[in-house]
């Protein structure tokens, strides 16, 4: 793909489909990039208030968005001419929506994921789910995310975030369209590995959550962050990513901020398990399910199919399973003889990867 | 090196040097992995206090040290057949304590470093002191690091730590006798990358200090961690390091703690500096320069003779030096052309490790 035919000028026209508080915030980033960008909304008067007073007052309280921002109710108006597409919808509803805007969409647009999680019944990551409803090449297909908290952005506190696509030419494009002067977007081409950070975290969030709860300060945190990344790290690599991609921004950022952010559902759900909450207790005080918790058992089983340990998820589930208590949740299990291991090693014999030692290797004496 | 004739047997007679807050909760960390552990403080006052009331108010209020623990203002006594030798003395004075202990040390014991930091006039990291001072072998000079904030360990939350040294085995014995429920040590042989970590983290905490101040959240503090640790690698690479080490508790998990935690005095400073406050009126309020401080020159001095780009410790000279405002430190600066850059991207030419593109290589278009 020629790089110079398909790079979007400065003001493209982008569309963004969905305006809660991530999909208005994403929105209010690429104009302020420089992007022409209009917002679909499901209901009228979300996208007229945003079209009209500049608010969304609903998901985004006391922000004012762009002058530029158009907002419409109408998917063929959002969608024409758009030749980036980015998706802010809820995880669970993702290929209704694709459903929905296909009659409109232009024939050479990229759509790209601003979604983190998967599908349940299918277990897809959302950009197998764009792939699997649309049939669209791997160049129109991206992803973007990051350390990503919508209402620090919205207030335009620095960060930075990753764009992904199999086209680097392509990533590129979309990290042009949403490169404002507080979001420093960079480009990689991993995409299995972009996706599996962000679904990934939760995980190591819920286990912050159950220790904050116990009590636990800043060592026990960072340690469960560091091995929790190594399993993550491990765990995408068997799924064809690249362990670069998790120690970058889609990875270690995300997870550092999920983990301190006070707002996320995950971290908030293991500390209301870690102070002895049942999980039941803890659906009913929460009113949902969070994300992380959904997700436990079925990495469990696809780790345990390709021979992964994941000490960390290992003992979250079996902390929700009641099986542990959660103060003995910790990077402290001994190993078996007692023999201390090395930390991380190096998996020299395939693509470039870390393979943590858990009892499974024999020691090299020097 | 034979492996079973090196190895410490359970209840080894071990030696900590340094009775402040971290060699006294490295004491009781010893005792509790069931060592034989003498102490030696300089004042009698305090080997006293430890020897008869099992505590330390000075150092460590308020925490009940192990009944085992033998403490002693002599050092012929401490270190009479100590094989293992932990030094937790300032960093400033490593060099004079080693002069002071040399004439009674056992002919084969090892001398393991606590201590985090460079000496000032020499630049030498804490092992190349031990080096210069002693001329020992490196299979008798070894390190201890990690996320060890040390009042949450003498309250026996759960945390890991790495032993590092030339010998494996070596390793395995220094990590075998400092390996108690709460407190699990791996091995690596990396002194270099473990060193530097915990030297290099002091710059990255000042830079979060800096956002904080400002009143950055989560997503500004998680991106410049992620970019920091990617600045910490590079340079440990340089000087021989290996970057798996900085991706695991001796790297990555220093830096999150240290980042996290209010006591951290590089942390504070920063805030300070973030706040408005002058370099020296930061130094007046805190009545001390702060490590990170002292070495952000030096290092980025080591770092350009070696064409390394550091960008968030280069924000945090200019910011120290009154060229940035505060505000301005993030990772969010653009590159000069405007063009989205790959992330992190692997050097596949030499040993593993990571080079950060920052204008410097070619795109390489898919």
């Amino acid at each position: 793909m020629n790089s110079a035919a398909t790079r979007s000028p400065r003001g493209a026209k982008v569309a963004v489909i969905g305006a809660g508080s991530w999909g208005t915030t994403f929105a209010k980033v690429l104009c302020d990039a420089g992007s022409d960008v209009t917002i679909w909304a499901r209901r009228s008067e979300v996208s007229d208030e945003i079209q009209v007073a500049k608010r969304n007052s609903q998901y985004l309280p006391g922000v004012n968005l762009p002058k530029t921002l158009k907002a419409t109710a109408n998917l063929a108006d959002a969608l024409r001419g758009a030749r980036l597409v980015f998706l802010a919808v809820p995880s669970q509803s993702l290929r209704q929506n694709l459903h929905d805007i296909e009659p409109y969409l232009e024939p050479t647009s990229v759509l790209v994921s601003l979604v983190k999680g998967v599908e349940r019944t299918t277990t897809m990551r959302m950009s197998e789910v764009i792939h699997d409803t649309l049939d669209l090449e791997p160049d129109r297909i991206a992803v973007v995310s990051g350390p990503n908290i919508a209402l620090e952005i919205a207030k335009e506190q620095p960060t930075g975030a990753v764009a992904s696509c199999a086209s680097i030419a392509v990533a590129q494009e979309v990290a042009q369209a949403c490169s404002a002067p507080y979001f420093r977007t960079y480009v990689n081409h991993d995409v299995v590995g972009t996706e599996l950070g962000g679904v990934l975290k939760n995980l190591i969030a819920l286990a912050i959550g159950i220790v904050d709860g116990v009590g636990y300060g800043e060592n026990t945190k960072a340690s469960i962050i560091t091995r929790g990344l190594a399993e993550m790290t491990e765990f995408a690599v068997a799924q064809g990513g690249d362990p670069i991609t998790l120690s970058g921004l889609a990875g270690l950022g995300d997870l550092i901020a999920t983990c301190q952010s006070p707002l996320s559902r995950n971290n908030t759900a293991g500390r209301l398990i870690g102070q002895g909450y049942s999980q039941e207790e803890t659906r009913e005080q929460m009113q949902q399910v969070a994300e992380g918790i959904t997700s436990v058992a079925p990495v469990l089983e696809l780790a345990k199919s390709r021979g992964i340990v994941m000490p960390i998820v290992q003992q979250v589930a079996m902390v929700l399973d009641g099986e542990m208590e959660p103060k003995n949740l910790g990077p402290h299990l001994a190993t078996e003889d007692g023999i201390p291991r090395r930390e991380l090693v190096l998996k020299r014999d395939s693509k470039p990867g870390w393979r943590r030692l858990f009892g499974r290797r024999k020691e090299r004496t020097q």
